[in-house]
């Protein structure tokens, strides 16, 4: 159902639903047969699904890979076709930058070139945040004709680019080639309106090649997924519930604070977010706790380090389970298979554990194979937040 | 997804896609409890199954029974409820009739009535195609005010009709009572802008009624299915594939030039379909390739022929399978159980075979029963094309 007909439906109640999201949770066989989930020793997360409904999800649509953004947007209840955020706006919200409804966002990249400007590491060798932070420092010399920019470290090589102004525009082509060996390209206006934008773009880029040379590894910078904050409906005010999201990575905090949660303060590791969690229990009713490491070990390639990534995470599943929701779910965003080394489309894995009216599958454990066969079927993401607020009480009758 | 998100996401690649339709594949079981797939002897077809994904698709929608364009156009990646495609212009597009925009086209069948005008064969004794091509060029003497009437054989005893000139209309009924021991209905117009288009046909229709009288058995005509050709995208360039169809039957040919894919040129028999798809595998990235038998032993009624079929096509896919597409799907456009008699709303089983990233499911068969169980569910059959794109490595990521 649609964010529109949930908020018709949606009630007060004081039921909790929590949401743990496993980034990158499905996989696929490798040449055993078998796949990270079935082979991984994850006896907590087998036990909550043989007393849960299983089903796998669709995160955007068959066949479709999904990026971290429409994968989770998804999983808050929103149509991931209908709502597109792009990465420049998650980024910005993810380090709490207080964007405008005007700023234009980017994703920058430091990145190394040779004395021909042809990219030689997209990443300037994935350089730390504390060589990122003074390289922000020397952009922010930069100054452009009647437009602030804003440059801020986000994390390893990465920051983040705002323009605020009047008149800025997002229909505009990005700076990365997406390759090596090949220099930076020249942003483009895709529509009449945005020509002023691209030019104070490559202005900036021009600027910031002369201040950067000479430093290495990181003398130059791409810059890409340029958008502006997207209209978007409050899922706390359509579901009637106060949402609190709980992730260490700065662009699942971004996308729940765009969807209205409440984001909690919490440190860099599972159990700091697990400590938060508890120490947040009695203050909200949903939870939207986030795990990462599943989805980097699967775009690592490394089967062996997803498999102890989803070990990882179900020694918690217990003491998230002892926590008592009326309704926990164990999802993730999409598939990151180690064998694709990347996103993938397949369906994921999904069980929905709750206390009342519950109708138990046969279900034996939490893999691709045995979810497939779960009482809920291959059913689209989006659908999974009525299920849950079905369960916890928290919607009413459709119709007389 | 639709096609204009394939259209988006759609990459090139080197990869290769076998379609196989097994028109009307689907059956029902019959008094033993089982299917024709079931009891038919179809063992590569069940080795192919045990090593693949399986499912059942829903060509329109739960419960609709689709004729051969909604069945096909589905499988194509269009959503078969927002295109439709009149019979008359599949018969043009099948026979290679170089149809315009602004042309009526419809089928036509020659019938046997009786001294009273009423109906005594639809189908004029199924003529053969040899009989219906003097009999057309007949009908060519018939003169229109201000438009032009082409008339052409297309097989036993169909023809087809169409229209040419400035302001046709497809708004009009059709003169097939759809029974005998009636006259042949008039043409009328459901719409204002349709009376000129009805009024000429109905001078058609008298005209070749004076012309036919005396030729037996067929001394009269039918004519249904008006309709102008629709604004379609096309399915290669959404895509970006070279697509190809191989098929017999001309409305196949027809369906598969609608959506733009080259239509090779090809034998009347499945063999020698299969030596047109060898001659030309090199030369395309997509086949359709088209085997008709099974459904028209299941319009038959006639369980056991059905089975034959089943088990003449099974005789391929060991063929098929050696030429190792990366994705190879068995599919049907609908079903035609032979309990039916006819097209069913049953969905249809299907299969993906493909080289990399494949979950198998523990498949037993290809049959509707174990289909049921596979690891792609029961999903609508507009959605197999984003599958196989996704296993041809054809996809890009959608959102950041």
């Amino acid at each position: 159902m649609d964010l529109e007909l949930l908020a018709r439906l949606s009630v007060p109640n004081d039921t909790r639903i929590l949401l743990l999201v496993i980034d990158g949770l499905g996989g696929a066989p490798n040449e055993s047969g078998r796949s990270e989930l079935e082979q991984a020793d994850i006896q907590h997360l087998d036990l909550l699904a043989r007393e849960s409904m299983c089903g796998l999800t669709v995160p955007v649509a068959p066949g479709v890979t999904p990026g971290s953004g429409p994968g989770h947007l998804a999983l808050f209840g929103y149509d991931p076709i209908t709502y597109t955020v792009g990465r420049g706006v998650l980024e910005a919200l993810g380090i709490d930058f207080d964007l405008q409804p005007q700023d234009v966002a980017a994703r920058g990249n430091f990145c190394t070139v040779d004395t021909e400007g042809r990219i030689t590491d997209r990443r300037a060798g994935r350089i730390p945040t504390e060589q990122t932070v003074p390289l922000c420092a020397i952009l922010r010399d930069i100054r452009l004709p009647g437009v602030q920019a804003f440059v801020k470290p986000v994390r390893d090589h990465r920051f983040l680019l705002v323009l605020r102004g009047e008149g800025l525009s997002d229909a505009i082509t990005e700076t990365d080639p997406q390759r090596e060996g090949v220099a930076p390209l020249p942003v483009r206006a895709t529509a009449p309106e945005a020509e002023p934008t691209a030019k104070l773009l490559n202005e900036f880029v021009a600027q910031a090649g002369k201040l950067l040379r000479g430093h290495q590894p990181a003398n130059m910078l791409t810059l890409r997924g340029f958008a502006k904050q997207p209209p978007m409906p409050s899922m706390p005010e359509a579901c009637k519930l106060r949402a609190a999201a709980i992730a260490a990575y700065p662009m699942y905090r971004g996308l729940a604070k765009l969807v209205g949660m409440t984001v909690l303060k919490t440190g860099a590791t599972f159990a700091d977010e697990v400590q938060t969690l508890k120490e947040n229990w009695d203050k909200f009713d949903f939870f939207f706790l986030h795990y990462k490491k599943a989805d980097a070990a699967g775009e690592d390639g490394d089967f062996q380090a997803k498999m102890r990534a989803l070990e990882e995470i179900d020694g918690y599943i217990a003491e998230l389970h002892a926590l008592q929701p009326e309704v926990m779910m164990v999802a993730g965003d999409h598939s990151t298979p180690a064998v694709v080394a990347g996103h993938s489309w397949h369906p994921v894995p999904f069980l929905l554990h709750a206390r009342n009216f519950v109708r138990l599958d046969d279900t034996e454990g939490f893999n691709e194979r045995a979810c497939a066969h779960g009482t809920l079927g291959t059913f689209p993401a989006k659908e999974a937040l009525s299920l849950a607020m079905a369960h916890a009480g928290r919607l009413t009758k459709y119709g007389a």
